[in-house]
């Protein structure tokens, strides 16, 4: 069962420790993405090394491929994917929403026709409990609706309705799989359950949706925190709107999340976005942009972004970033880095995805200080003015 | 300066260790293929943690990107590729003569256009060494002409010829810009190669060739022996002959290799190439198998390949190989490692590819020890009989 332990707090901002069955997470935190059960380019043992605390994967996509039932058989996710710390699953909402292949959508769930084979599947509220709970990560989201960018005040009425009424649905197939949060009542897993379910406890996340209307955020807050979920998360951003829409409805809503339970924003972000969204309570973070940037040659560097393929960098014999302390800016110079990324050689993402990783997790560690230090507000100060300074 | 040290004999097979400014390479010994600087997908310190001791690079490919004008403005291959221990380069002399592109060859050299930006550029015997003075290797290839297969005798004896007359020629280049090999002569650099080479000294090595006929062997063997290159390759091989051919030529050649200089096998092989090579004198070896076929899918393991892609490891909680202490073994089941691969994850090559070079380098090991204790010959018979029992 997770646990929030707050250690500090500045402004809004809070320093706690979440703790689940495979280890504690230290936040404000980030995830690192590793969607098919693999982070692009990175192994465990690096993401370890980087410190690294929790990753994040796909239910969605992985009950397509390799699909949960192999997963359940051979002893959930940690044990396949040989990755030891906190894993949360994200419940492919966002997906089923926005990738090619969703057939139909009822009360009941959306039907999804699978890009692996072409079959037919349906996502409902209890089916992707189930398919979660057969993954047997720490933490998994509830399926949500999230509304398209622009919809009408209709359709994201209906969309907000719908995730209540789904993750009233997810919430209460959860109890009856796993029994309430252990201290939380008096609620057992059914003796059904009980028999067949052997994985630990999966806590739970409701997600706040809302689209961009004060109202209707306050009002999917309100129904998804009356809820038990161990854990809140914020999402529905992300979909096309203009970033101070999306600024809004972070500020707007972060800091009315209940207190006791940590705050997820789902799929952002920069780290402008994160700086912000810290600053106003929110404690975990994924978001692709270190590893899917790394791929595609841009770094992340205290004075900005470096796009490696620039000439300016051919004989660069500097590391990526001198204030870095990861294997990628010990070891490699610029120089060797836009060879490879050039050349097309698989190691030019991998040490550039590394070098971001690093980047984002020492972001977070020194927000963390920060909090702790009650001078967050003059470090985000600083930070950025360093970052926007020579971006590229 | 590179020097032999033999440290015990089992029947034609040698025990040495073969010592270099960047450190000591123990024989027999496999060199991981790092064309362009990096091997695919496998770290400078994953290849250390596996013990690795010597990397080859391809000059031929090096100069036409990054250029080895910038790798010497680097500081040579080590400091720009983030790589210790030695290095070797090829000079290309192989993908001169199989790759598109090469426009004509003459006694003065073969004039290539290049694959990357279209331009020509001619490669001789001395500009080879050129380029890989300015990489600044511990050993480098001269350039040679390797015949195609099948060839006239007049072919034959044509490309033999000037491979000796080009050996003469880059090793008169090479005395030229870094004065002859320390110890051996009165030979030492003109003012002007003083003036301008600050690499570390490069150990020149002579190529044998000489086809499929064992008289042009041995004269490839006898004019290239008295050129005092500090070490000696064998090459030609791999050209679309039958496998029987190949190992004749091996086991003809190899032991009238000069015993005091250290003997390289060029591109090969299977464990059962370096097992009868090793058994006929050979020191060291490179081949692209190890990560090729790692990131093809094809894992080497004591009882034979293992095709990760076949449905029979689709459940399956065993390692790649259950013998193995490498990273890869020691952490991830082949479902998941199959999981990787067909979902085109790149974490499927690293991990395949980690485990393969981990197979090559315990090979060798394996292979160095029975040297020392006279058993090479029971140990391959073992090794072999295993191998073949279950290969995909």
């Amino acid at each position: 069962m997770l646990t929030l332990e707050l250690r500090a707090r500045d402004g809004l901002a809070r320093r706690a420790v979440v703790h689940t069955a495979h280890g504690s997470i230290e936040t404000p935190n980030f995830m690192t993405v590793g969607t098919l059960g693999a982070v692009k380019g990175i192994l465990p043992r690096h993401l370890l090394d980087l410190g690294a605390q929790v990753m994040l994967m796909n239910a969605f996509h992985l009950a397509w491929r390799p699909g949960e039932e192999l997963v359940r058989k051979m002893g959930g996710l940690h044990k396949f994917c040989g990755w030891p710390e906190p894993i949360l699953t994200d419940s492919g909402g966002f997906q089923i929403f926005s990738l090619p292949g969703l057939r139909k959508i009822t009360d009941e769930g959306a039907l999804f026709a699978n890009a692996v084979d072409g079959s037919l599947r349906l996502f409902s509220p209890e089916s992707v409990v189930d398919i979660e709970c057969a993954l047997a990560p720490d933490m998994a989201m509830v399926l949500d609706e999230c509304p398209p960018y622009p919809c009408t005040p209709r359709e994201l009425t209906g969309a907000v309705d719908r995730s209540i009424r789904w993750a009233e649905r997810s919430w209460k197939h959860a109890v009856k799989l796993q029994g309430a949060p252990p201290g939380t009542g008096s609620q057992q897993p059914t003796a059904a359950a009980r028999g067949t379910h052997r994985t630990p406890y999966v806590n739970f996340f409701g997600i706040v949706q809302g689209g961009f209307d004060d109202s209707a955020r306050q009002r999917s807050l309100d129904a998804t925190a009356a809820i038990p979920f161990p854990g809140l998360a914020l999402g529905g951003f992300c979909v096309g709107e203009k970033i101070e829409d999306t600024h809004h409805g972070i500020t707007f809503t972060a800091p009315k999340m209940p207190a006791g339970r940590p705050r997820y924003l789902m799929g952002m972000g920069t780290p402008e976005d994160i700086l912000l969204a810290v600053a106003h309570g929110i404690d975990l973070f994924d978001c692709t942009i270190p590893t899917r940037n790394g791929r595609n040659g841009l770094a992340f560097t205290a004075t900005g972004t470096v796009r490696i393929k620039n000439s300016e960098h051919a004989g660069s014999a500097l590391p990526l970033d001198a204030h870095c302390s990861c294997y990628t800016c010990q070891n490699f110079p610029r120089a060797y880095l836009r060879h490879l990324f050039l050349a097309r050689e698989m190691n030019a993402a991998i040490l550039i995805s590394l070098h971001n990783v690093a980047f984002y997790l020492q972001l977070m560690q020194d927000i963390r200080k920060a909090i702790e230090e009650g001078r967050l507000a003059a470090f985000s100060a600083e930070f950025l003015a360093r970052w926007r300074s020579e971006s590229q």
